[in-house]
């Protein structure tokens, strides 16, 4: 047997409310390996081992681990932005140096394709340098842009499922929000996250599938002009009376003044407009068909973190894809990530696999061509009948207390550094 | 006893979570009096009426009527924001008709101040033409702004508690977010309804009533500059690394190109920009004290139609409120709203009641100068006394049918048209 290594897990990019599932996960499976020591999380991600400050999660109460599975985004550990320097400078030296110092042997990292690159590249220096170092990936995020086009390599990322769940509630109680008060508020439209890939603003389908409420979709692909929109709106209000449009944030409507984050990523919720806004402005100011104003919603984060919205199946598939991750772990299986692959058949039902980290690093998924409606504001059944079993059949039961959240508390409680005090690249 | 006759009930102004609760404790509890007909609701409010659109509620069955318990917003029967012309004018003369026509009794109108006076000039009205109409108002606006500031005609209006408990877990799940994005975005804007009266954006102090979150909450009550605003953010900022922001959507900023509705109320959500949108511009743009940007959820109607977030203590007081106006009605209590009132006590109850409607239409209620802390960007102790019983204590359960809320369906079943046709004078 391998000799007894501790692991550090680390979270990266957006939360999901899921996230703290694959957390969970990861804690709840590590005890049952005896090569497995303590289990560090890394607060706020990659930044946290380079500046050593690792939260000891085994030494948390397993009431309060068990938790993490009602408590959203990445509160209990954090996440970062922090774009690792290329490799073979400071930023990588130290990650290997910081593993060294607290005899980690396991390092699995919990996002999207940058962090699979930088799990690999990482597993890569440690072997150069010498450490038996098993590096692993946890998939996550909300807009289900890991992995191919095909779904070979991973079906679906854990977060997407919630996600896509918090928009068939934002749709159906939409709809009688529109429905209700369409004589004032005709148009209602409600801007998705997703930046550029249309996983998101689709799954607003989901609330809808026999397709009888006034809803327009445009997902960030198929482009077309703010006049076009505005035709198609007005069209649908002379028909229906009303209509809610859902369009992404990264859909083109000309310029925002839109920021980059340390990735080279758009970040749409601090451009200095939005696309929802720019086109209720242009709405009201070329006029509707219909008497009345046009309005929006930019629930922004709400998306990402509204618990009670939380897919069963989708905290289900994270906390497996955590377990999975630390079995590969355990197993030695460095260079993989840790995968949700879709069984054949018409009712749903997934299997827990390992990909390359190089395969999901490389790739660049798509939304499939084929699942734009040809309308250009729609989606099509395929799309409803890949997305609708991951948003589950009911509500998740949130714990409360005063009338509030139960939400998990993870103590700070720090592994002792051993290293001089270091500033990351980017800070300096 | 009254010879039996037909009743009205017609809903004015932005929906709530629970005003489908009045509305079915209105159609259930008219069972249960001989006097009281056929249950009509006005399509779209009094639009309704002045176009005779009658939807018949006595024959939907059993069952949708039920589910009005768990279906948010107006869409069962809508709403409207139709200013009725001045008294004595053909659109008053046209109610009085089509109430003629179709045996009208009873009127009860769920709305706010607005409302009350509309309802209390019909009566009125109704008694000048020799119309036999009992006139009753129940209490409905998630603004809390309905009644006086002392409390003592309505403690709190129906759906103030659930928009309350939006907030609650609006901000603890902000909070998790914030938490773990900060070294990215350590600034979350969030935007709260309630035009220039603060309970709204006040709630959000109910998610952290120990005052550990970073969390500064500005209502419209208590002007600032922009700049004051940064000041205080970038202060909390140094001191905690991250900060979470409520701001009323009212709150002067300056300019934001606003729309107004027929009751001359500016539409915040048809806006040109946001409050939220204006503050994240400053900040980003004058920079925060430590790294990253601001960044801001609009959530806009979310917070009058997320049914999950319900507060099971606000859809009682909304069902119970619609049972005491439709026994205010049968008892030919005319020119009166059914009211809710706190017992005293240190633990909540509440008790129904009735109060004039003059008095109701005639007060403004302000949000209290003293439940304002010293600081000017939070909210004391006694507000959350006040307010923290209304969340209620734990989740609605959501019915559920194939991953989707199960709404009610109201069949449009319409009284046949008796009369003319009739365009409202605001229409022509």
């Amino acid at each position: 047997m391998a000799r007894r290594k501790n692991v550090v897990v680390a979270q990266s990019g957006g939360p999901s409310p899921v996230i703290n599932n694959s957390l969970r996960g990861i804690v709840e499976a590590a005890r049952d390996f005896d090569t497995l020591g303590t289990v560090y999380g890394a607060r706020h991600g990659i930044e946290g081992v380079l500046k050593e400050e690792l939260i000891d999660l085994s030494a948390q109460s397993a009431e309060e681990i068990s938790l993490l599975r009602y408590t959203p985004a990445a509160g209990s550990i954090g996440t970062c932005r922090y774009k690792l320097k290329p490799p073979q400078t400071e930023d990588f030296e130290r990650v290997i140096e910081v593993f060294k110092a607290h005899d980690i042997g396991y390092f699995l990292y919990i996002g999207g394709n940058d962090s699979m690159d930088t799990a690999n590249k990482i597993a890569q220096l440690a072997h150069d340098r010498g450490l038996d170092l098993v590096a692993v990936g946890v998939p996550k995020t909300i807009d289900n842009d890991v992995g191919d086009s095909e779904f070979k390599l991973v079906d679906h990322t854990p977060g997407f499922g919630s996600t896509a769940k918090y928009w068939v509630h934002a749709i159906q109680n939409a709809n009688e929000e529109n429905a209700g008060s369409s004589p004032a508020d005709p148009v209602l439209v409600l801007q998705a996250m997703g930046r550029k890939i249309g996983f998101i603003p689709a799954a607003a389908r989901l609330a809808d599938p026999n397709r009888e409420l006034p809803l327009l979709i445009y997902l960030a692909e198929c482009a077309r002009s703010i006049e076009q929109i505005t035709e198609e709106v007005n069209a649908l209000l002379s028909q229906r009376g009303r209509a809610i449009v859902v369009i992404s944030e990264g859909f083109d409507l000309g310029d925002l003044g839109e920021v980059r984050d340390s990735f080279g990523h758009t970040s749409f919720s601090a451009s200095q407009t939005t696309v929802a806004q720019k086109l209720v402005n242009h709405l009201n100011q070329v006029g509707l068909s219909v008497k009345g104003a046009a309005r929006c919603n930019v629930p922004g984060t709400d998306q990402r973190h509204s618990m009670a919205y939380a897919s069963t199946v989708d905290l289900e598939e994270a906390y497996r894809s955590g377990q999975k991750a630390t079995e590969l772990a355990a197993n030695g299986e460095s260079g993989y990530m840790a995968t949700i692959l879709r069984n054949s058949g018409v009712i749903y039902s997934a299997r827990y696999d390992r990909v390359p980290l190089p395969e999901v690093a490389g790739a660049d998924r798509k939304f499939p061509a084929a699942w734009i409606a040809e309308s250009g504001y729609d989606v099509t059944d395929a799309f409803v009948a890949y997305a609708n079993p991951l948003i589950g059949d009911g509500m998740v039961s949130l714990p409360m207390i005063g009338g509030r959240q139960r939400l998990a508390k993870i103590q700070p409680i720090l592994a002792e550094k051993k290293l001089a005090p270091y500033v990351p690249q980017a800070d300096r």
